[in-house]
């Protein structure tokens, strides 16, 4: 049957156009696939949702919900007073849950540690890194406390297939493997999986447009990786080139990780006194970083 | 010690500088390492050098005789017209080949088939393949004449990254395997070996200038793959930005190579009853390309 509504998106990518409805239900049905494919969650499952208050996190809750998934909302409110960008990311992530009638946790730096992220990562060559690392401890945490069956990121298409492109450059194995839609349950850390790992980021903006989903689109005035923008610029013009490259490159790659995992070497994992949680030291990169052996520690 | 010459050439990869005669000394022990270190050759050893007129092969033959390797050069002249160019290629070979002293063979197809190269590629979407192909297999039937250990190719890092990045896009595991520096021998086609896989094209230009090398500077008229151009910049870009970029692309993935040897299909061989060869089919690629088996079949 041909859909008599004008057609409002093009996807070259997969030769199609659609209206906004029909898009609608084409966006879910890539979703639902990838959770399907790659085995993420089971029907109507428990899953916690990493939300930033950006486009992607946005969209994979609300997709998530929309498919009958049991959404639990977790933000971490970084402190950063630049821009007003955390103040503008929690409100985004507030409102939105509010809207879908779903609960969200928010976790807070500055009162947990009276400093905000900007503090810590000062001095550090890599800010994204050290953010990074405590962002995935602070989630690991919350996860370990709930009854969920993952940890859904916003992680798109173009997201992964940018950081493949980097990681290949220096074969850096373990990274290579940090790409695949799902990492499994290990060492007491929860499931992470990517739902949104086969679309792209256009249509990602396209969902959230269409939607009506309000969300934050400040990048972190601190990100500033100008060799991962030419990376990903890189990956536009192939992809513009010949449509459907980015989601070849993934795919493909999909096909033989598999030779990777054996490449891994099994790290000794402990646990850490100070927080707890499973570590490749005591205390761990989390504990040093936030100063939080000083509190315990004899004075 | 200090040289005292002036610099004239830069190696940011190398964070060094070089008068000319610490150049091609250098050069030379780039050459002899990668030799020695991916076991391409034993001492003095007879080698047949696939020689296209450019700089690239004659570099490859010159640092080869310098070293003490018992070079035999092997030409094939592929008959194009346009530019003149299989003419300059042959005439830069010959002339090159006769002021080193060392023997050159020239395989004519114009002679041998009464068609140039660029009859026969005609209506293939990629030109490229169908050459390379031509020019393996007639390689590949030389070497089998020679008592000669290997066949070495000028490929250099900018060619073998270059390759790298485009197979990785398509996680083609079998061509990622074409960029390692040793071929061994297989299905009794010769050892192939890329000695200068460890130097950049730009030490490659710089050594046969300083040699006073001759070489034809012509592109082929048929290469036009815009996209592997477009790959190459993007390295060159990031080789700038980062000097060592690509050296370490290159040697990172020969660290985790052996991961996709397990990957590899044994395919099966046959015999081509046309031209005797092994091959994956029979008549093979070439003489069916060729129109070899024509000549053989009962009329």
């Amino acid at each position: 049957m041909v859909c008599r509504e004008e057609a409002v998106v093009r996807l070259p990518s997969h030769n199609a156009k659609f209206c906004a409805h029909h898009f609608d239900q084409f966006f879910l049905r890539q979703v639902d696939k990838a959770i399907r494919k790659f085995k993420m969650l089971s029907e109507g499952a428990k899953v916690v949702v990493a939300v930033s208050g950006g486009k992607d996190s946005l969209a994979v809750a609300d997709a998530l919900s929309r498919l009958g998934f049991e959404v639990v909302g977790f933000h971490i409110d970084l402190g950063i007073a630049q821009d007003e960008f955390s103040r503008l990311s929690l409100e985004a992530s507030r409102q939105f849950f509010a809207k879908i009638d779903r609960p969200l946790a928010v976790y807070s730096v500055l009162e947990k540690f009276g400093k905000p992220i900007t503090e810590v990562v000062q001095g550090f060559k890599r800010p994204c890194a050290v953010c990074g690392l405590t962002k995935r401890h602070i989630m690991n945490e919350f996860a370990s406390r709930q009854d969920a069956q993952a940890i859904a990121t916003g992680h798109h298409l173009d997201d992964l297939t940018g950081a493949l492109l980097a990681n290949v450059l220096r074969w850096d194995v373990r990274y290579l493997q940090k790409t695949l839609p799902v990492l499994p349950a290990k060492d007491g850390f929860a499931k992470k999986i990517k739902p949104l790992a086969l679309v792209a980021e256009e249509e990602v903006r396209t969902y959230v447009r269409l939607r009506g989903i309000q969300y934050v689109s400040l990048a972190c005035p601190f990100s500033k990786d100008a060799r991962f923008k030419r990376l990903r610029a890189l990956l536009d013009q192939l992809e513009s080139e010949s449509p459907g490259t980015k989601r070849s490159f993934y795919e493909t790659f999909l096909r033989v990780a598999h030779v990777f995992s054996a490449q891994e070497n099994g790290r000794q994992m402990v646990l850490c006194r100070s927080c707890g949680l499973p570590a490749a030291s005591d205390p761990c990169a989390f504990c040093r970083l936030w100063g939080k052996t000083l509190e315990r520690e004899p004075q």
